[in-house]
């Protein structure tokens, strides 16, 4: 089977996830003003989110970009790994909603743990598909980069969700911090 | 007509269901945490559904692996199809609020109609497309690999849904299984 | 401008559209067993607006069929357009919601003028790009059968909508009876 | 990296924030009759919104039919982009709600803010991708028109947002008067 329509299929879900974030955004509360105000953990959960997302794109996309065929093994650790990709959504909502009131610790150790379970989806993925389903003419130099990409994100997202246990803000905090490093550390695979 | 657009609206209609599931999980309660833990069907309802719809959307892709072109029947057997397909976050948000309460019987029976509905879409789609419309270098033993995976879904999923007169949670918990035994079982159309 | 990133975005719209359908389907009340057969214009509602907007995607497939590039105008005739089908899920909701109840003619009124407003859309699109932007290689029999094929479009709305006054079942009833006659009208464009 | 990925995932994003739009169009009040003649703001918004959406979602493809290759700067640039396009559907919902009660202002500014912001992404895509990544064969003309034509987008847009101070009824007025004036402006970047 060829990788396109897995692509088209995944770009889809990457998308809707990522604009469906904008229906859990409802600032309410009288004067508008006030509330949209008050709102601001919202616009910045949106923020994050969405930038975790779009980076989870490109980082799919980089991924296929030395992928040639797919397996059905590969086909389900995809699917998997987009069904924790479209489950973002839920603990955002949960985030904006709670950070300031009871339940900031469960939203936050949420958040963070779907966001080890997507680290771990794509680590399985990437390393299932570089053993087996590279194109023939793949860069070694990009495969053993994306190799070690992959490698702290599993680890650092743990760390980040713990931390949750100190403070639900630290924890909001670092995954804020993770998606902006990874928006600009420019040379993340070692290349352009 | 070729068969390319039908996959990129078959594809979009796919994800977006798929996508969609996760705004009916919406645990409601306090404490968050207990609210959390409380709503464990609800997560697993996504994740079967999820890795349902993924599993159908493979099949589809299967299929079209063999088709090479569309006629208008096939057509509108697609888009009867995909209406079942995109039903499915109806019966998936009732099972997860009913399964442990009033209407437990009535969910589970509609998550499993919409099952024997779509498996019979699927049936109706392949055989007639498989009657009319392969591609001139399809591949027989392909061809009929997916036809005996075919045979067997309705029948199955009626099996499952008529359980549920003797419990929801044993047809619930069937289609759970069959969703993973379809994900697991690498060989279903006789090739990886 | 080439054709295809309009296909892409027109496909999308077309399935979100299509797809988001489900979202407003929600049998309310107790037990579920009764809601849910009481809820049997929602689902009617569903099919009726589900099929409309896969015959007007599978339309708009055969309209690109003899379109050969895009200019500016037709790109804003196809914006209008599928501004049109994307507003096709509220009076699907209306309709479901109020046809046993108080506002069912307008329901009745506002879907119908959606349609008639769509069909017109259709046409203007068509017509717009049948007299400039054709491919080298169209095929002047489709041509000119998708031209007839659209000339009955907006009476047949209208008069549709108008019976609304007279009855809004009897509007719904055209509605769905159009919508079934338009999918099984296999020849609807003078092929395959 | 190539480009298609990318504008696939773009249309995505563009196709489900138009098509959002929609869900937030709830007339209500009773008879249904006088909710929908009274919800005119809503579909007013609905129409000036799916319009700028798809205007910009045409400006998006003019750009990249001049644009060769992505870098991962111009990945972030676009993502950026697509956040602000993503956000549309709040401020949308929020001026057809609050237009003619409390909070008109705040919705006014929220809409045009979001409206310099999308404008603001445009204008740094465009030229950071129009100094580094066009295409060989990339029309100076067409490269030189779309320069020009991004030039005043945030101006306008700063003026339009700050007339809310003035009326709201007058900053929703220009959003509207500018949508369709973009969408007439046939010659937008020098050709059709």
């Amino acid at each position: 089977m060829s990788t396109a329509r897995l692509e088209t299929f995944a770009d889809g879900v990457f998308a809707i996830a990522a604009t469906l974030l904008i229906l859990d955004v409802r600032p309410e509360g009288s004067p508008l003003g006030d509330a949209l105000l008050h709102a601001w953990p919202a616009y910045a959960a949106y923020a994050v989110s969405f930038l975790t997302i779009g980076i989870m794109w490109a980082n799919h996309n980089v991924m296929f970009s030395q992928i040639g065929r797919v397996d059905r093994a590969f086909l389900m650790l995809n699917i998997a790994l987009l069904m924790a990709v479209a489950f973002v959504p839920l603990p955002t909502r949960l985030v904006a909603e709670h950070l300031r009131h009871e339940g900031a610790q469960s939203a936050a150790l949420l958040y963070g743990t779907t966001m080890v379970i997507t680290a771990a989806g794509f680590a399985a993925a990437w390393f299932y598909g570089a053993a087996r389903l590279l194109r023939p003419d793949a860069d070694r130099r990009v495969v053993s980069g994306i190799s070690r990409s992959y490698l702290p994100g599993v680890p650092i997202y743990v760390v980040a969700t713990l931390s949750a246990f100190l403070s639900p803000w630290l924890a909001v905090g670092i995954y804020a911090a993770l998606a902006l490093f990874f928006a600009l550390e420019s040379s993340l695979f070692g290349r352009g």
